[in-house]
């Protein structure tokens, strides 16, 4: 089994593509790099900055003699980009793709390729930052930071593994779950977050106090709505992609929301410092045990 | 008008009166500083770090010969504290406070000082950190950060101005407002998102699938949840002492986000769209603002 890639084909050279990309030169996994977009400037940047080392107009015409094709566009996309592609595809290419919700994902291909959804390896890396484009590429992005591939019943062995093998050179942890799963844990520990904070910062935005809250706002405020900063298209098609299981992580929020507000209302002071002490040692115990986990892979 | 202060007592050497004092001695603004505390290792910890030069063993022995007090304990306390100092507070003596919430803390002052509430000036330093205790005080913390006062009509110019002058040498740019404003817009910047990061985590540690979650969680749940690890207690004092306004702010937000939900509900890519972008556009605005803020006060 080869992690090498002689003809790598980048559908949407963003800062999860470029860094994808510069990884794998890094790593001498790959030959050459073609890059598609929908943006010419981001496009010639990318190749001003070596990340692609040429552009082809369309995702047909990119996975043209590919043998692994990068999907990190807005997931919306997918659908449109594998129905280019398939026409073009080479019998022993791989495709795998870095979008967040991956039900969608599966049913995309399962539509545009048919048969040859066995050469389609969902994954999902979890990294990126709230810059986007391919000026916020880095190569060591996927350092330490975790995949999570969602395989098929058709996907071979080596299929799999090559793909696992890829993101292992970029310095990642991979682990799997099925897209069902993974849809589901990520409604909760990203998408609802992502909300949470668009939300808040909208919601300032509008008032007519805005300036005197924004003026006053401190590194709480900044670090709490970072993810507010990240790129509209992106979680559009996010959101829309993980309707339903977002929804259902919303309103049980509401819920702890609705009993948390209860207590502060009541005055329940014991409640209040049990329910921090316990959210705080939560998180604590979190941050330590990612942070062996991440130390152990190095 | 002099910045400098002979004898300095701080009650409560954790993160923040630990790094008043610090700021204090390194900008020579003051002589001696007497600690007072409830733990006694911190205390200890606090005099090897040369944070304190003595202690005290209660609010009012630290208040003999005191001519600067900083009240920097969870804002519950303030009453007893200052029912414990007023009996030897001296006649030019000037205290201050670090508490997050300041109608509360104009009050306990009325009814502990009466008359004398003159020499009471409130602040708040918009700084901090998740971390506490005197361990995490550093010299820097107030630098390029904003501090809040709140002062009252019975304050002189003079006393008003010897405080704003301690928080400048801290490094700190401050500005005013009455308590009700500050309350009011700390509880929409502060301090409802702190309970809304604390209602994130502590749903997720009580779930049954809380391991899979945690183990999945990112760099965004990270900096989304930072505030979760702040000090319960502290926490639990501010809810309180602002759960009128906190308790509005809840109800605001959770209309902001039922209407958010209804748009994922509904399918509107558009709207939702149109949404993130605002927030971004808003945010990103006031990142920089703020960034030419900082640069322009160093």
């Amino acid at each position: 089994m080869s992690a090498r890639f002689e003809r790598v084909a980048i559908i949407g050279v963003g800062l999860i593509g470029g860094s994808f990309a510069l990884a794998l030169k890094a790593a001498g996994a790959c030959g050459s790099v073609i890059g598609v977009g929908r943006n010419p400037d981001n496009l010639a940047r990318a190749r001003a900055l070596g990340v692609i080392d040429a552009e082809a107009s369309d995702a047909g015409e990119a996975a043209e003699g590919a043998d692994l094709i990068l999907l990190a566009a807005p997931v919306a996309q997918t659908p449109q980009i594998l129905r280019a592609l398939a026409p073009r595809l080479a019998p022993r290419a791989l495709v795998t793709d870095a979008g967040s919700t991956k039900r969608d994902a599966v049913a995309a291909a399962r539509g545009a390729l048919g048969a040859r959804v066995a050469q389609f390896v969902p994954g999902h890396p979890i990294a990126g930052a709230e810059a986007s484009g391919v000026a916020a590429a880095r190569v060591d992005l996927f350092r330490g930071e975790r995949v999570v591939l969602t395989p098929l019943e058709e996907n071979g062995a080596e299929a799999v593994a090559r793909i696992e093998a890829l993101w292992t050179l970029c310095g990642a942890r991979v682990s799997s779950m099925t897209p069902e799963a993974h849809d589901a844990v990520f409604a909760a520990v990203s998408h609802l977050p992502h909300l949470l904070a668009y939300a808040l910062v909208h919601a300032f935005a509008e008032r007519d106090d805005h300036g005197q809250l924004f003026d006053n706002a401190g590194a709480g405020f900044r670090d709490f709505t970072r993810i507010a900063s990240s790129h509209p298209e992106m979680w559009r098609d996010i959101c829309l992609a993980n309707r339903d299981l977002l929804v259902a992580e919303c309103l049980r929020y509401r819920e702890a929301l609705d009993a948390l507000r209860a207590m502060v209302e009541r005055g329940d002071g014991a409640g209040l410092e049990r329910l921090f002490a316990a959210a705080r040692d939560a998180r604590n115990a979190w941050l330590q045990g990612a942070a062996r986990e991440a130390g152990g892979s190095r």
